[in-house]
């Protein structure tokens, strides 16, 4: 059980701390400052880990689709998942928390993982066609579905960073999956709306409303993607299955294809519209930690990195947005054409 | 009353809108895409607005400070300040909210001002004098107490963006003061943290520990400025009074002048270490409301912009820091010297 007293030199497991101002918790992993970019000016590595051929840069693979015969860690993958070499949970953390006085905190039990979205270099998410994103998507949901299986894991959380400015460390396209022994803040604040509002789901209303209101991006029997009524920047996306439900690891194939049908649409025509701009894209499921969510909506949101956001969303917490939601998604959906 | 459906064509005024899904609220203010620098790759002012002699190019002065005899808009100023000309809110948005099924908002009634800080471009807060940035901190004050003294004013955030890279769209060191019709989110789950610890208040037991820690940067008899134990982000810093009080407004001359030393010598040391990097700063105090805050301590905060927070930090709220807080400020105060 460390406290910051007993703190050894060098490398120690990741710890959660709870910021005891605002309740907000931060993980501090020191191994990851090692990680290629962690430092602005450090030197970037010459060869890409998630390339063929590079398969020894990497931890060893843990997943991988479409090898015909060949074997773990050569080329003939087409989807890869390996480990986080700066991992930012670790399964043997430990699992202990402490108190002392404000000092609050929990060992970052968990883990860290990397899927590798396809061994082209250059091939992102909006580039693909729908077919072969809908089977990365399925890498996603088995890689999901692994870790919320597991009793310490509360929640996980797939996200993708796109491009450097949106804190990629590494260009080729790959999502990153966090098993968290804790509910992200973030979460439970989508939790309490929901519940709130149970019988009455906000994002089913958010969804109809979005056609009402022209905000609608692409669509197709399963899915809508569309820019919300609050939204936090230009070309905020918010993708929402059409039937109400809470969980990412039931989603059937089809749904999977309908996500990735409007997902592909959706960052394409964005990709086309500002010149392949860098975002982030994350998954909100329910968690998986035996509670009953019937109440939530699971959905993917999408926020590119165009504008920066400054001291007035870290002190507040909220949004300073130049752009009418109507007319980001007016030019989305002429892009897409 | 503005709704989705009713909006014009061209400039109308900011709203703020309730996101349905997290409760988050986002300032939408289409007037402030035709600031410089709002997009990236739009053309920059040749001229900078903010140095003297350039005067016209900004709103008439609300404020100044340092003027022998000199009229306004013209130069002698020391302290300047003006109403943004992209502001964020305004005082004639309006007063009644509105709900139309999921979509909730309300007129983003209130004001938006900058502080330029010097009639020089290149002087930022961590390079003045404490003497000189102590008389800058009670023009923050001067205007901070003419914003909460209002009515339909809930809060007052002060803020500065140090460098484009912070998210300022000007060079010219400066704060911009933000008069709101609500109580932050930031600022709410602070007061409850607070609140739920009365008479036990989180700040000053975080300082107290940040000594124990050795995470101290600076400190004086009225102040101390030290890393977070739960630090969001390498070299974080969080400046308390070690008085406990809640009211940025009521703050005297002395207690100024002792956050102007720790803050000059813990922003001078941060810059000789990174060599000026972007950071943001603010300051959080209890909200202007009229209502009771004994409990609340104010403080401010600062987070250098060193690294890119990227899609986890969106997904989940959490941060991931890659420095040990008792580190960082171990190599702050060998920069201070």
């Amino acid at each position: 059980m460390a406290e910051d007293g007993e703190r050894k030199e060098g490398f120690s497991a990741p710890e959660i701390r709870r910021d005891p101002l605002s309740g907000a918790w931060s993980i501090l992993a020191t191994g990851r400052s090692r990680r290629p970019g962690a430092v602005p000016g450090a030197s970037r590595e010459p060869a890409c880990p998630f390339c063929p051929g590079n398969e020894s840069m990497t931890p060893p693979e843990v997943w991988s689709a479409g090898r015909k015969g060949s074997a773990p860690d050569t080329p003939g993958w087409e989807i890869r998942v390996v480990p986080n070499l700066y991992p930012a949970l670790v399964p043997e953390a430990g699992e202990r928390g402490w108190r002392k006085s404000s000092r609050v905190g929990i060992p970052a039990q968990g883990d860290h993982e990397v899927i590798v979205h396809s061994p082209e270099h250059g091939l992102s998410l909006g580039a693909m066609d729908a077919r072969r994103a809908a089977g990365l998507l399925g890498a996603w949901q088995a890689r999901y579905r692994h870790f919320a299986a597991m009793a310490r894991v509360r929640y996980v959380q797939v996200i993708v960073n796109h491009k450097r400015e949106a804190g990629a460390s590494l260009e080729h396209p790959h999502a990153q999956v966090f098993a968290l022994p804790v509910v992200p803040r973030a979460v439970l604040d989508e939790l309490r709306e929901s519940r709130r509002r149970a019988g009455n789901c906000p994002l089913c209303a958010e969804a109809e409303e979005a056609r009402e209101d022209d905000r609608v991006v692409a669509e197709n029997r399963a899915w809508r993607a569309f820019v919300p009524y609050a939204a936090r920047a230009p070309f905020e996306l918010r993708f929402a299955p059409l039937r109400h439900a809470g969980d990412f690891a039931a989603a059937g194939r089809e749904e999977l294809a309908g996500l990735a049908d409007v997902l592909t649409r959706s960052l394409g025509a964005l990709s086309k519209l500002l010149g392949d701009p860098a975002y982030n894209l994350w998954v909100h499921a329910a968690p998986c930690d035996g509670k009953d969510y019937q109440h939530y909506h699971w959905h993917l949101e999408m926020i590119p990195r165009i504008v920066i956001s400054a001291g007035f969303e870290l002190a507040t917490g909220m949004y300073l947005n130049i752009m009418e939601p109507r007319e980001a998604a007016r030019q989305l959906r002429v892009s897409a054409g």
